[in-house]
């Protein structure tokens, strides 16, 4: 049984629980509550033929929404695919807490604790790796100093854009090939289930990349579906303004908790607490009795049985969350 | 651009000629014809939240096939995937010609000719990969004595039985950490748009090969498909059935060829053919005139310019190829 770290595994918990995973109240994972208006018959795609291994109309619509050129794009299935093809095998310099993904596929590992030194030289030639919004607090860095670091190193960078749907600067990356953006369709547009995760680059980096991945990486309905998806526009806005509302309401109810002493600032979807008088598996515990799975931030650099994380949801979910915090 | 050498490239080829993808008669790639019956809504699938990781209705599906146990089954994105990871870095032994990919991710290979040398002894020790049906000629090989020279070479086995929709004997597996087999089931299923490859080799192999894989490597709209197509067990009576009339046909125009001077053996949907005066480059241009797209075999090991490859396909498409080749 593969174990996972990360959010969302609603299914162990909801067998534990004995119920149905429909019934988990999920404050774990901070996938988009709302999805976008898709018009488009999945019945009746056509997935018989190979696809195009350029995956030419996808790119399009990406480059499109992110203001790069489709040659600047290359498709992974999935985000953390794109994180094991870029870090493998590098010496690798990462602003912690992060994803355990980039750990896990690195040659060697430096920490740096963006909390206490964020300063501090990473090694020099070394590929830095920094998830901006960070996880699992959600801060948004200004990166302008550490990118003068960055360049006194000698330092490759990669920047996870996972939780930021975000326009990037495109004129460094045709000059620079010492930059990667990697980015996640997952959690905006409400669709963990659809593996596409995508890398912009410079045209010369995206071909390198392109030509040590395996064909067909994506499977033709999530190509599909994300074609469409990408054409709803008003989804940006709407989701904003929800979120917004509704983050407001989570903040109130962990700010007058009883087990929280501190929250992080975030400009993401989901706060990172410190807790007070409770350890996070005894609150999980307590939260589990009301069918509710809260993300506990032991297995992250730098943190302890002593902080949690809570993504944004429901009005409805908020205030059941209320009873167990207050 | 990815540059392909896989058969099933209709769109560089559509392009080429300025005709729409849907024109192309393709005999470059062996997806079956006949698709399976799916009694299920696509656009009803729940892709918002994070898959199980563990894909367990899937696997069941899959083990009840092919008379494995859930267990013995590793899930990847795709064939080539399951490929990637089970070569990379490996002293690997290629029975070939065989796929590009095992070449493209072993980090030492050895090929033996498996036309002139088969048996040959490969390197001790090293991962030893074997096709069986065999690509890009189709031949079924009986192992037995292969498999006496491989245990007196201390291999680890690998079968890529991506053409075989087969019943493995089981009992091996549990006892014996040395073998792996890898099915695909795109062909058969004509899916080639559905990223679903798989690996069934003993428990402990499986779980040390999941703890390498990124999590949630299946869509779940893939997922949620092959699971009600595992379900149409009359689909392979008639697949087979269908072939097996086409397959005659083709092979009646093949013999009949001024071009070709051989056919070889093959227990697959496709025939390789050594031709005569003419080379594989020129066949291929008189055969785009009429939209028909072969696959010329030279980037397959020991063969060369004058070899090409046909799969089966449809009477219609057949007659069309005649009127070429005869």
């Amino acid at each position: 049984m593969k174990k996972s770290t990360h959010g969302g595994d609603i299914y162990s918990f909801a067998k534990k629980l004995k119920i149905s995973p429909k019934k988990v109240i999920d404050f774990s994972s901070n996938i988009n509550q709302l999805s976008p208006k898709v018009k488009i018959d999945l019945n009746k795609v056509n997935f018989s033929r190979y696809p195009d291994t350029n995956y030419k109309k996808l790119k399009k619509a990406l480059a499109k929404k992110y203001l790069v050129k489709p040659s600047q794009i290359a498709l992974f299935h999935g985000a953390s695919s794109a994180i094991a093809t870029l870090v493998k095998d590098k010496q690798v310099t990462i602003y912690a807490p992060a994803y355990s993904e980039y750990k896990r596929y690195a040659k060697e590992v430096k920490l740096i604790n963006r909390f206490k030194n964020l300063y501090e030289k990473p090694t020099s030639n070394s590929l830095v790796v920094f998830v901006n919004p960070s996880t699992p607090d959600g801060k948004y860095y200004d990166l302008e100093e550490l990118f003068k670091i960055w360049k006194e190193q000698n330092n490759t960078v990669l920047i996870d854009e996972s939780f930021l749907d975000f326009t990037p600067n495109t004129s460094d990356f045709e000059k620079n090939n010492k930059l990667y953006i990697i980015k996640s369709l997952t959690k905006f547009y409400s669709s963990a289930g659809i593996r596409i995760g995508f890398v912009i680059s410079s045209e010369k980096n995206i071909k390198r990349l392109e030509a040590i991945t395996p064909p067909w990486n994506i499977s033709t309905f999530d190509e599909a579906y994300m074609i469409e998806a990408l054409k709803d526009r008003n989804f940006e806005k709407k989701t904003l303004k929800k979120i917004t509302k509704d983050k407001k309401r989570l903040y109130k109810v962990l700010k007058t908790s009883k087990y929280i002493k501190k929250i992080y600032e975030s400009n993401a979807n989901f706060f990172l607490v410190k807790l007070k008088k409770i350890k996070a598996d005894r609150l999980q515990k307590k939260c589990a009795k009301k069918n509710i799975l809260i993300r506990e931030s032991q297995n992250f650099d730098f943190l302890d049985n002593s902080y949690a994380r809570f993504a944004v949801r429901s009005k409805k979910d908020i205030k059941k969350l209320k009873k167990v915090l207050c």
